[in-house]
């Protein structure tokens, strides 16, 4: 399983790229410097000088470019070498290689293709409905009067972008990684339904009565007298890896809109290495019933489940690597029924990667 | 120099597989979650679960299985799924590859190789003989009227087995790796008969006369009046490598069981990977005299000698890895005289591998 | 880029060989033992002993040998075996690989390549000249009325040595890397003149006039009141990494000799692999002006400012590494004017590979 490169993948959160300031991060296997100039502008570089081949990364912010550290050269956002102090000509080869860039919602997504594609190529996000729906297309990350917000935040896994994704299409593990977490077992016996929305986007609807655990009723702020919730749990995936989890529950029987608690979960993948992955993700609380305080319940409950998923993701990435196994596809693993998303999702995956390799050869 | 695979081989003590545990190991580079179940049977599994090819050496006992902690399938000591929490049916491909084990004397012993093999091949073991040479089938492993033992014990080196064996079987190293323990020079100009004993087999006989060190003096409780000793070495040795060293001394002229200190010296060599072993090793003192406090004592002088070998043998491996040497056969090194035994001993390991390779290819 | 093999590189300083000891250290990828015998002869041998390839430099030194660890086999400077303690007779082909060595002026010298032609190739130094230039045969590393010396000292760079002459060879990183201690930006406007001077060598003149930053005129121990000085830099260069920088400063006009600040500043780089490399450096700063302290001034700036290039030539290999580059040369780089000597230098020492490998396919 590789990634496709045509695509945008969130190369970092806004708060960690501050003006003044440089960032070094792996995306798809290309090392880039991440800056920001001090007039705000955002350039994402490979990381390498062309002049001796040093990290730019370990340079520094001066006005609207970055100084290489060690012979003073100077590149633009755009790539191009705007001083040499050794000289005064710039020769017109002078420059590193640059990357698009967009902002958005608090997200820098970052281009690592063909360029030529990105300009054409809209930002990800979901077609927005009504209410809490009104989030999908990510602006669920800005805090409002209707969204509670706790992150973005990113955690670097040991694990390929992929096997995150499919832990997230198959929330059974739930019941055994989160069991003393989220402590959700009756995810087991839900009801699901999983459907492809064009051609790289699919939604996964799980429902299911349950009696909430004590985790879940204090994360959520449920009312502790009722006996039974409709517990609700829908993933809206685009390739390869941007997702939201919409998730919450209501008394049963209950309107989610005016009784229910409800959460949006942004989980983003981007592939570091074919074997490590950078995972952005945040808590979107809609504040329908006007309470602020579930956000930061959330947060803490998510944050150790988060870990759990980072140690199983790691471990599970170790065994493959010490296999030898480059894929979990269905040819080399046990297919069950809970694993139908992650048979589609990986599906479209490597038909994207397959179609650029046919363009590359063209 | 690889290692057959068609061998039982100790895989762990008793000791380390209670009931209720899991324990994780590498044998002929095979990754093995090696549990005992609640009833105490054992099982050997590739470190893998089918489904998702997460470790199972991470998962826990439930009753007679092993529960995989990413997503709860459980496997029994056979390899067989008996229950997958996501849905009711268990498809006839839920299977985790198992491996043979057996267990006696305290040794619970794996069959990395063909499985259709294991059955008509007995444990390793030599033929016993009378008084302490009784105890040559491990049987001095069980503590007893006859036996004071301590261990078994393992130490993991980072050295391939055969390194290991060649250690055992040329002594002459243990007047200067273990000058400052067993500081057993005498074992220089010592006689010494190598025989082999049907097609996998040797026995290796050392016998010099001796001062005896202050420290061996010590350890065999000697008497320190007494002037010469006759001192015996004999190494019996299985392919590939299971060893158990018969040494001791008499006062010069005396009679081994009714005036001699001996110990039977249990040496097991398990390939973890090419360049990784496991040594398991235990001494057994023979009670002829009624002392079980020599035991104690060998045991304390022994492990400081081990990690002495440990350290040597490490460095070895290390060396051969940074000069890019696979082998230490007879074409590469300088031979002795030292080394007839390593010399005759590598050769059949080398034939067993070939075989089994000639048997691989047919 | 790779070493050529038929040099002399220097091994170790005079004082890290001490009778009596024993230096493990790798010279173009040949681990070698490096140890001196009681009676003051070095010995240089493969670092593996021919019996079962144990590094010999765990060993000890008994009287003019060295004895192996494992086994005690013997080993004379000369490589041949003296002693087998457990045989009286020594095999014809019981040789350790050994290597020519040579000392002078506090630096061991080692040849890894084809010995035939060590005894005909000099030991490297430059033509020497009149006053301070006197010293440039490496005689200015000997503590005199002439010199005071501070050094040698070895660094162990991760990086190879290539881009550490680079470095040397393109001082307008200075600017950069050593703001904090040099603060030498006047070099960034000199006059520069590079001329090769034989088949293997090149002289690298800078001249500029520069205020002197404080921490320069401190370690020169300038007069604090002089507008402006002549600052002088010369790089003696010998294929492929013997250098000797002659650099100081002068009031405007003045004569050097008599006035000036001189330092000869020794910088030896030999390779360990394709991407270590050992540093050694000495300052040997000329008493012309009867100053002694200026020594101790300018050691201490020099060490602060190579742990400077030090961190920085290994984030440069590192950055080399994870872009699978291993060359720098021309043909991947952006080259600028200031690369004028790297550009020479490099196709002297390629030039010089390339003759070894066509001498070793004939």
């Amino acid at each position: 399983m590789m990634f496709p490169k045509n695509c945008w993948y969130v190369a970092a959160t806004t708060s960690e790229v501050r003006p003044g300031s440089v960032l070094a991060r792996t995306i798809c296997e290309l090392p880039m410097a991440i800056f920001r100039a001090e007039d705000g502008a955002i350039g994402v570089l490979l990381d390498r000088c062309p002049h001796r081949l040093f990290p730019l990364s370990e340079g520094r912010i001066e006005g609207s470019g970055l100084r290489c550290a060690y012979h003073g050269l100077v590149f633009e956002t755009d790539g191009k070498c705007s001083e040499i102090p050794s000289q005064p000509e710039i020769p017109t080869n002078a420059y590193a290689t640059a990357y698009p860039v967009r902002e958005a919602h608090g997200l820098v997504w970052v281009w690592p293709g063909d360029k030529t594609l990105a300009d054409q190529t809209p930002l990800p996000g979901f077609e927005t409905g009504e209410g809490y729906l009104a989030g999908l297309d990510f602006s669920c990350l800005d805090p409002s009067d209707m969204w509670g917000v706790a992150g973005p935040n990113v955690i670097h896994l040991n694990a390929g972008y992929m096997l995150a994704v499919d832990n997230l299409m198959d929330l059974t593990h739930t019941a055994f990684v989160h069991a003393d977490t989220f402590d959700n077992a009756g995810i087991l016996g839900s009801e699901r339904t999983v459907k492809a929305v064009g051609q790289n986007r699919l939604i996964d609807f799980f429902a299911f009565k349950n009696t909430m655990s004590a985790p879940l009723r204090t994360g959520y702020m449920l009312d502790q007298s009722v006996p039974l919730f409709d517990n609700f749990l829908e993933t809206y995936w685009q390739a390869p890896g941007v997702m939201i989890l919409v998730h919450g529950a209501v008394p049963e029987g209950g309107d989610r809109e005016a009784d229910g608690a409800i959460v949006l979960n942004t989980n983003i993948l981007t592939p570091a290495t074919r074997t490590t992955s950078h995972y952005f993700w945040a808590q979107s609380v809609y504040k329908n019933r006007g309470e602020g305080k579930v956000c930061d319940l959330w947060d803490v409950m998510t944050k150790a489940a988060f870990a759990e998923d980072e140690e199983t993701l790691d471990k599970q990435q170790a065994n493959l690597d010490r296999f030898g196994t480059t894929t979990l596809d269905g040819d080399v693993a046990l297919v069950l029924k809970a694993d139908k998303a992650i048979v589609l999702a990986r599906r479209i995956v490597n038909r994207m990667v397959k179609e650029e390799a046919s363009i590359g050869s063209i």
